[in-house]
C-alpha cells in the first residue's frame, strides 16, 4: 500500500460525519468520501452527503448500497427459522436494522482504501453516548482495525475516530472551530422523519439541539431554514 | 443471544465449504447456510450451494448480493483517483475482487447470526495454502471473531475453521469420513472456467486434483460425470 496523504471519510450526511469531514480536511492533503445506502435512509441524507462532500472539496464521493438483512430472508429456499421481518426480532428492531452496522461500513471502506492506496479511515462513532451500540465503542473499533491489518496485510491502516470521547456539546464546539465546518453543517441532515425543516420531536432532533443548547450556539440548519 | 445448537456456514458450494457443511452436521443439531454473490462467479456455484445445501438438511439457505468494487467506482461524482476497472489496480486484479472479502462475508454473516441467535459460525478459510490471501489467516480470523463480539455484544460468538491448517489431501480425507459429504462433493464446483465437466486446465482444477490424487481419492465430481 503506496503511502499517500488522502483521508477516506465515511459521510453519512448527519453532524457527526460532517464534523469528522472537516476535522480531516485539517488534517489531510486530500479527502475521499464514502456514503451507504442501506435502504432505511430518507434520499436526502444522500443527498445531504453529496453536498456536504463537494463544500469539503472530497476527491470523489460514492454511494454504496448495503444489501439489508430483510433481502437476506427474502432469498432463504426454506426458512422455518425466525423471520428477519418478525416483529419479534431480537429487540424488536426493523428489518432494516444492520447490527454491527460500523463493522460493515469499515470492512467495506477497508477495502475501498486498500484499493485505492488509502491507509487512513475517518469515522464519527462515539462512545460517550453510543445509545447502546456496542459497534461504537473504542475497542470494537480498534479491534476491527486489528482485523483489517492482518486481513488486508496493511499495518500502517489507521481509523480515526475523533468524536470517540467527545458529549455533543464538545461536537458542536469542535465544529464551531473547523474551516468551513459550519457552513456545511447548514446542509446536514439529523431528523429521523427525513423532514426539513427538521421535525423537532425525533430523538435525532432532540440530540441534536441538547449539543448545540449546552455549547450555547445556534444551529446553523435552523438559521438556514429561517432565512432561506 | 440465546444459545442454540444450530450452525451458520459460509456454503460458496465449493469443495472446502460443502465439507466444512458436513463437518458441522456433525457436531451440530441445526444448520443454516448463506451463500455470497459478489457478480464474480458463474452461476453454477450458486446451483451447486443450494443443491448441496438442501443435501445437507440445511434448514435455510440464503443468497446474499455483495455490491462488488466496481459498482463503487460507477457512482463516484468526481474520481479523478485510479479508477477500480484500470487494469493498474493493485496487484493487477479484476474489478469484482474483493480485498479482505472473508472479513467482509463474517461481519455480514455476524449480523445474520445475531439476528438469529446463532452464537456458531463455520467458515472453510485455510491458511495451509492461503494463495497469499491474508485474510485466510488464522491471526486474521481471530481478529475478526473479536471484532464481531464486541460489535455485537455477544462474547461466545465463535467462528469455527475446521480447514485452517489441513493440507488439500487432508481436506479429501476429512470429506470421505464425513457421512453424506462425499455424495455432496459430486455436486460441488471448483472450476474457474464454471464448466461441467470441469476444464481440467484453470488453477482451481489443478489444485482439486491434487488433493484428490495426494489422498489416493478418485474425486466424485469426476466420477458423476463419467457415470452421468
Amino acid at each position: 500500500m503506496p503511502h499517500d496523504p488522502t483521508a477516506l471519510v465515511l459521510l453519512s450526511g448527519g453532524q457527526d460525519s460532517t464534523t469528522c469531514l472537516f476535522w480531516a480536511k485539517e488534517r489531510f492533503t486530500r479527502l475521499q468520501t464514502l456514503c451507504f445506502d442501506y435502504g432505511q435512509r430518507h434520499r436526502i441524507e444522500l443527498v445531504s452527503a453529496a453536498r456536504i462532500a463537494r463544500m469539503a472539496g472530497s476527491q470523489s464521493h460514492s454511494v454504496l448500497p448495503i444489501p439489508s438483512l430483510a433481502q437476506l430472508g427474502g432469498n432463504a429456499l426454506t426458512d422455518s427459522s425466525l423471520s428477519m421481518l418478525s416483529p419479534t426480532a431480537p429487540g424488536g428492531l426493523p428489518a432494516t436494522f444492520v447490527p454491527a452496522r460500523n463493522l460493515l461500513f469499515l470492512t467495506i471502506a477497508g477495502g475501498y482504501a486498500w484499493q485505492h492506496g488509502i491507509r487512513d479511515l475517518v469515522i464519527g462513532v462515539c462512545e460517550t453516548d453510543y445509545s447502546g451500540y456496542p459497534d461504537c465503542r473504542s475497542e470494537t473499533i480498534v479491534a476491527q482495525q486489528q482485523a483489517l491489518r492482518l486481513g488486508l496485510d496493511a499495518p500502517d491502516l489507521n481509523i480515526h475516530t475523533p468524536l470517540m470521547s467527545m458529549s455533543k456539546a464538545d461536537t458542536v464546539r469542535l465544529a464551531r472551530s473547523l474551516p468551513g465546518c459550519w457552513d456545511a453543517l447548514a446542509w446536514s441532515h439529523s431528523c429521523y422523519e427525513g423532514r426539513y425543516p427538521p421535525c423537532a420531536v425525533c430523538p435525532a432532533c432532540g440530540l441534536r439541539a441538547k449539543g448545540f443548547n449546552e455549547a450555547g450556539e445556534k444551529d446553523p440548519l435552523l438559521i438556514r431554514g429561517s432565512t432561506g
